[in-house]
């Protein structure tokens, strides 16, 4: 399993008047270990967009553990949970300094063509995408 | 059960490239509805916080099924899908003007003192809250 | 000079560590009106985009004066401070429930193609718009 | 005159149905890259949040001249534009990675007691950071 790291800074707009991040930014947060993950094993989601394929989140879940605050800088970590030919769920952990862990969680994805929003198969229209996930993949 | 609607009038900084709502988004209607069921069982969720009880989210669940986009107006669902007089989940449904489901989720709470973040006990704490959580209860 | 006006409740996921709403979601809120603006005197931003044309914000001004807090609800006055066939300045003041002002601002626009994002003149391609803002500018 | 440079990667959720980055975060991205200034010349704003002084935004004006848009890496440029022993206001300019200025732009705080957010002279309150703004000013 390939596991990809991202250091995130804590932003103050992230917070809310609780203190803490807003639990609503993790979920930002995953989309950016998620694009890290995929420009560390060769592909660029931009370009994949740019020639008409979509990748739209299809579930979401998120365990929170521990507040990230302020002036922190956190790790998301992201890898492979599952992956079918059709689907990919991503994996998360956000992790502080201190090694806690802030947040787990989960996206699943699948892929669509951009005029239409109707899914196609990785596997068939993105056998470059299919080989690499199929390795790296839990 | 009683279900609480919330219209929501979709922002065109919700929106994202994709021409739809960013998935985050909907966490934070969500929590727009969770404000409103609040206020319309008779209770007022900023005066809890003035008083010293914070209730963060501990889970999130979220169902994406149909985009929503600007210019439209949604309404969220809410609901008190679980409670056992220390956690609250509290169940969501997002639907368009067509009547069709955009996504549906859940979120999860307890409640804790702003100062040390402890958890506490609604049931003893807040006996007001609990009550009327056992009768709106799914 | 037509003044639009727009209730928006303040979320909490809009506040800040500092108890108030952060002051990146004046800038949203603005745009909130002036959807509002554009539908109460007969367009549709949503449909002009359709259409190919979109209005980026060339500049923004925003004064913060007293801070909007979650639970409450303000009022978005916007209107068209200058109007002069190519480009559009609206004005807006945020008041809170008590009728303090909370920010006053200002935003320019122009007109652009999607494709090239190339400035056209309102005056000469969207006429029925260019009249109407004539009347209803300051 | 000291200039601060910080790197911000454009998230995903950053972008809206222009296709490119939604224009109230840039506001965001000035708030990372004063918080690097203040870091970079040895202060530390979540330390002095704690110990009760706020540094609310007082103004802010933002000069949009080309959009940013996801992929890219864009660097915030910010410097003490302005200071008098009670205001502050911070200069910026976003340049993507083709040296091109996305925007230009400027914000004006002044420091409040955290309980009262009564205003309060940093020469006086807080002599070391006066001394510090008034050798880096522009």
């Amino acid at each position: 399993m390939f596991i990809s790291e991202t250091k995130v800074e804590v932003r103050y707009a992230e917070t809310d008047q609780m203190g803490i991040v807003h639990h609503s930014n993790y979920v930002v947060w995953f989309e950016l270990g998620r694009t890290h993950l995929i420009k560390e094993i060769g592909f660029n989601y931009a370009e994949m967009e740019a020639e008409g394929i979509l990748s739209p989140v299809t579930d979401i879940q998120v365990s929170y553990k521990h507040p990230a605050t302020y002036g922190e800088e956190v790790i998301v970590k992201t890898w492979v949970e599952r992956y079918d030919g059709i689907r990919v769920a991503y994996g998360y952990e956000v992790i502080n300094s201190k090694g806690q862990i802030c947040v787990t969680g989960e996206s699943s994805h699948c892929c669509v063509k951009k005029d239409t929003f109707r899914p196609i198969s990785i596997k068939k229209q993105l056998p470059e995408w299919h080989e690499v996930y199929e390795k790296i993949k839990k």
